[in-house]
């Protein structure tokens, strides 16, 4: 188990993955994956966008990145903080890698798959359940994405202004 | 819609693919996606012990060949061909590419999600749900499964026996 102040730390370099999407202009999502013996073994952050892939979510290149990094697909004693509740996918994706515990930020109302829309983790007919820690840094996580939506709203905004200003000039 | 010879091309198609992956003794899955004028424009077979990466089932691999040859992560119009009913993980894929349609041949009673052990696809809060065709050469999916286990075993039993000769030699 990890102490608060180790949960706070990984839970931070998720979020400083999500700053780096940020950066970018990709919905602010970043996740970490955790190895055995506490060192990061995995990192990434959405690149929907950038690499115009629907599987490059935060979660699945975090989990590649630590499968390569351990030699292995399965990821034994590790665990994956993220700053948003997975999708389904990778949710998947976590049940797949045998990872043993998630920590989420926000929820995800519209597309949670760890307990908001469905619950995968909890289907006992799946060959793997990985702990779920639910809402740690929820509120950081939350905020972090309605900033990103709402500057997006008033950029959009400023150009339509300006669009209009252009026609009639 | 497609004729059936067409779903016959595509699905065989799939089965090139898996016979590849037990080429390599990995486990025996193949998938294709076909883009909006019918080209083949993704191919992926399991490559989880090849590359040793949760992530590399024939779905993600294929749909990712996919999003970069139309250079979008929006595979509208596209088809997904497999020869094993979609994963958690692969379900969720195909959602958030968007993909049309997904016709799949074996069921997969213990990982299945697309009816056998959840149905993803039928989730009313999601914001894509493909059509599914399920069981296209489902006998055809089980036995190349089927088969490709038996000669596992079968390899696991001539070692065994060939381990205990030596020791009594």
């Amino acid at each position: 188990m990890f102490s608060s102040e180790e949960k706070k730390a990984y839970m931070q370099a998720a979020f400083d993955q999500a700053n780096l999407a940020k950066e970018q202009e990709e919905v602010p999502i970043g996740a970490v994956v955790v190895g055995p013996d506490g060192e990061i073994i995995g990192r990434g952050y959405n690149h929907r966008e950038l690499d115009q892939d629907a599987v490059a979510h935060a979660e699945i290149l975090a989990i590649r990145e630590a499968c390569q990094k351990l030699g292995s697909w399965r990821l034994i004693d590790c665990s994956l903080f993220v700053t948003l509740e997975p999708c389904a996918m990778c949710a998947g994706a976590i049940i797949n890698s045998r990872i043993k515990t998630v920590y989420f930020a926000a929820l995800d109302p519209k597309a949670g798959a760890a307990g908001s829309v469905v619950d995968l983790f909890s289907v006992e007919k799946f060959n793997h359940h990985p702990q779920v820690i639910r809402g740690l840094y929820r509120e950081q996580g939350a905020q972090l994405l309605k900033d990103f939506f709402r500057e997006i709203r008033e950029k959009q905004k400023a150009a339509k202004k300006a669009a209009e200003n252009c026609q009639t000039d």
